[in-house]
């Protein structure tokens, strides 16, 4: 049985869903990758039991056939063979084991196959809640929140993006949060059509990950159906369907410092940079930043344990009393890579008390960061 | 005590000599840089112990000043800082502990200082042998022999690279000898004016690592001076005096297969991609390479433990019986990595004895290579 096909369309299907895919796997079935064809279509399936993906491309196919070969060798030896090549897939059914011959130019690869009949069923999400959202939206709800996410495994529910339908000033809208307890990130856009009934859900950090991965060079609408256990993304040719975390996010809005009035404002650039630079003194893991906010400027100032240490003024605008302060700079940047626009906009109380983060000119991502003790 | 300088004059003379120091020690002293000053000139020292390292640098200086800091955390600033700014470094000797401040624009940085006391000293090398080596000459030794550089440390007098004269059919030359008893490599330039009565000597591996990235981005003359026990290398404004490695190296002629004479010849190119495209199929640390030489063609074939093979036909000249032979493809790769020209010559006995792989173009190195069980 023969398939005919273009290297660059099988790279680019596998490259789809192979990040899914673990490197090591109890089972040899898991890293595999599910490979069915029929009428001109080859469809590939991959799972590490949380997440199953699926893509079908189109190629000259000379029957129909199902069977398993290992992923990562499969995407390693298209790699090799480069884009732009003709591959000739060439199976022997009636052989014992199952091979999968791959012919191109003058190379030809033997991977051995393994049957599907034990390999994890894809099951087409079906959800009561299915909508359209655009890819830079979705992108916006993961990227600005994801830097957040926590690697607690204890608290397991908040090993994800909590991602629910919150009516706001009566203006409906999908938000997405995620905290690690030190620190809180959330972003909303318009709800879109359609998506009023979704349910809460916390959508696990490797599922928020590998989307964002499929979002990259792709545009256009996403289409997203959610269940209370799990969501269905169909992203041009890829459908994703994942497991989502079960349990119950906390209630994140006593964490929000809303009556902040201390109003910060200075470059994203300016302050990216300074911390970049004081920084540099720092080996320790997590480097922290001393702030002195001043009328007009902020001194950032960073030490060592060798008793090395950096400083730096940077302008600013502020006109309240001043607040000496401190933050891991490493969430400090995290947010600024992710903020839109020229400056950004601290809302402080006091030195102890949490700071609340927002672009200059997006209100539709707010960071909350815990200060560090000076 | 000021010193006024350029960030980029530091940074290329700290870029020079701040990769020998490890980046643990048990010693703080050893982690500095000893910073002298005199005269509108500032010397860097830095040292493992084995390799002792100098830069020198015009700078504006007002007053004599030594001292030491912390190297990587001095460079790691500067590198923040960029190139092209100026500099301010400060001292202040009647403070103790002496700390360095050094000021760039808006910002201060404060390094601890330790006295230079306990700093080891850098003895410029006296030689009985001198002579000028041109930067190529060098960088063709130490790049064609390196890779073959032995990691096993109880055969100590295989970590390095040997470096002795040899006539050679009545021509005099300079030779570099490395071998990890696998594989085997050798270059050799003509002997440099003056360098005759060069002592036979063995480069550790480090100090031949270091030449090498010196060498690069530097044209014109290396000043090297050898004795028994140690080498020194003027590379423009930096020094390098290093301890050799005190053994004996072993007669490696016995291992040359000068009678070889059944001759492949290939292209570089296509034997390295070759190579490098049927390997793909394996995950192993060692990816054997089996080599099936005809008349006229190579067949390549790797294989891997879940029994996934792969096979490439490349064409070559070859006018013998047939060889099948394999060996690690990572050491293949080396030698083709290193070889000019086009072409590629194997010459061989049987499938089972070592081969000497030479360019078609270049018969100033040679390599050999131990065959794998097949």
């Amino acid at each position: 049985m023969k398939v005919q096909v273009n290297s660059s369309e099988l790279l680019e299907a596998l490259g789809h869903i192979q990040s899914i895919v673990e490197k090591r796997n109890a089972k040899p079935i898991l890293s595999n990758v599910k490979i069915s064809t029929k009428k001109n279509k080859m469809s590939f399936y991959t799972t590490d039991l949380e997440i199953f993906a699926k893509e079908v491309i189109e190629a000259s196919v000379a029957g129909d056939l199902t069977t398993t070969t290992p992923i990562h060798t499969f995407y390693d030896v298209l790699r090799k063979i480069g884009s732009d090549q003709k591959v000739q897939l060439i199976f022997e059914p009636s052989e014992k084991p199952v091979k999968m011959l791959i012919k191109s130019g003058l190379s030809e690869f033997i991977l051995p196959c393994l049957s599907a009949e034990e390999f994890p069923d894809f099951e087409e999400g079906r959800h009561d809640c299915e909508f359209k959202i655009s890819c830079s939206d979705l992108s916006y709800l993961i990227s600005a929140t994801k830097h957040a996410i926590s690697y607690d495994d204890t608290k397991y529910y908040l090993n994800g993006i909590f991602l629910h339908v919150v009516e706001d000033d009566g203006v409906k809208v999908l938000r997405a949060v995620a905290t690690d307890v030190h620190r809180l990130a959330m972003a909303e856009v318009t709800l879109p059509s359609n998506a009023a009934l979704l349910p809460e859900i916390i959508l696990p950090r490797k599922t928020a990950v590998e989307l964002l991965k499929l979002i990259e060079g792709y545009q256009g609408d996403i289409t997203l159906g959610g269940s209370p256990n799990k969501i269905t993304a169909i992203i041009g040719n890829t459908t994703l369907v994942s497991k989502l975390i079960d349990g119950k996010f906390p209630d994140y809005n006593k964490a929000i410092p809303y009556d902040n009035f201390k109003v910060l404002e200075a470059s994203i650039d300016q302050l990216s940079n300074a911390i970049d630079l004081v920084t540099a003194i720092s080996s320790e893991k997590v480097k922290a930043i001393k702030l002195k906010i001043h009328q007009s400027r902020i001194t950032l100032h960073a030490n060592d344990k060798i008793s090395a240490s950096g400083t730096i003024d940077i302008p600013a605008s502020y006109e309240n009393e001043e607040i000496t302060t401190a933050f891991n700079s490493r969430y400090i940047l995290d947010i600024l890579d992710n903020l839109t626009g020229e400056k950004v906009v601290f809302k402080l109380n006091s030195s102890d008390r949490a700071v609340l983060v927002e672009s200059g000119s997006d209100s539709n991502c707010k960071f909350v960061l815990m200060p560090l003790k000076i």
